[in-house]
């Protein structure tokens, strides 16, 4: 195995131990020099492996002492909420996606409010699962103004990243808000996610614009949290650096 | 009543009666015409107030339209999510808080891990209920370091500002890392929120660490969904300004 994978590999052993509880939180970490043995790797990539652990929140300590291990949950950072296929590759794990429905019709009330639609307009509905190693991760349901979404209807949304394509076919998307919340599963949530009705959810909301302000998008997205949550890292009285791209 | 306190008090009767129901989501809001003579009030302060719902994400539209409701929760703007009081006074609602406890002991696992702690080390951990005009919004449950921690055994905490009053005695609040999920409410969560045990929370874990990166702070706020949400704006492949003030 070359050197470039192998703390791949060793970040996601150890992700592994931590999501099953083997490296229970609050417990230490093994050493480096324990790692080292184990997967017959030098320093460099258990240091590589350890500092993507430490990125993710999920082990903290250090700094002369033993890493620890803080949560099971891998952080999505800011930076990437929009790309849920990056942030899976980020934490090494295979993100998939199984699109439930897609159509043109009539939005609800606050949808068509949310996109400052007119009463007779219509959007391009979609609702996907998202999945993380073949698990279910996410419900998204997304809607756009046809003008835009209408470009969604030909293509095979279990394989293509929707902002790519949209990009290509030259939408402007160039603004989001985001508004994160808690909301219990409804009953589709429950079936899709694969969690009791009323159960904890992570929302996301968000509305996508164009460069001039005119609402594009309108998403809610619902994250089982034993697999997701969402880190932002800030600084006192100064302005923290943030970039997320919109890519899918 | 002067004109520069009148904005302030329709947008407070209008935010009630978004939270209400009396202006239902997807719906329009009054003209601008029918909210002056409502007041008895210019164009002027009309504007303001509803220049304040449409920030807190309580209204949208425009643009030449008449204005719609989105949403019945004002979002707590990303840059304020330290400061409970100033967020609550933003939205004209009384901030307030109950102390349930506090005192120094054995951290659990997790906290001491966070905290980067010695097997003996003690923390000074409290637990206040916050309130938003007198109901509950939101349970509080941090952990200080002792050296830190201790400038709070002497003081109100149902008064003083925690951050405030640790600034003043010194302590480096520089730097903090904020990770969002959602939880199910145990039943302190539940008895101290007033709803049922199991039902979803916004959660906010909190690192607070001084500028070189040593741990002072390790909190879980929990917040009820109905009262709270967290919002952030972005652009894209842009550095967006984010400013939080280390304050409460």
């Amino acid at each position: 195995m070359v050197e470039s994978a192998l703390h791949l590999t060793i970040a996601t052993e150890l992700r592994g131990r931590i999501r099953a509880g083997e490296l229970p939180v609050g417990g230490p970490m093994p050493s480096e020099s324990e790692l080292c043995r184990e997967f017959s790797a030098s320093r460099g990539p258990v240091r590589q492996a350890l500092a993507a652990l430490r990125a993710e929140g999920l082990i903290g300590g250090g700094q002369g002492r033993r890493a620890v291990v803080l949560d099971t949950v891998a952080a999505q950072p800011f930076a990437t909420l929009l790309s849920f296929s990056r942030w899976a590759e980020m934490i090494g794990r295979t993100p998939g996606q199984v699109t439930q429905e897609i159509g043109v019709g009539r939005p609800g009330p606050a949808v068509a409010a949310a996109l400052n639609l007119d009463a007779g307009d219509d959007v391009v509905a979609l609702v996907r699962l998202r999945l993380l190693d073949g698990e279910p991760a996410m419900v998204e349901r997304t809607s756009f103004v046809t003008s835009v979404g209408r470009a969604l209807l030909d293509v095979d949304l279990d394989t293509v990243s929707i902002y790519a394509h949209l990009a290509e076919a030259g939408a402007d998307l160039h603004t989001a808000r985001h508004t994160l919340d808690a909301v219990a599963a409804d009953p589709r949530d429950a079936a899709l996610l694969g969690v009791a009705e009323g159960s904890p959810l992570l929302r996301e909301r968000r509305l996508a614009m164009t460069s001039t302000g005119e609402p594009l998008e309108w998403s809610d997205d619902r994250y089982r949290p034993d697999v997701a949550s969402v880190t932002i890292t800030n600084t006192r009285s100064a302005h923290a650096a943030m970039v997320r791209h919109l890519d899918d």
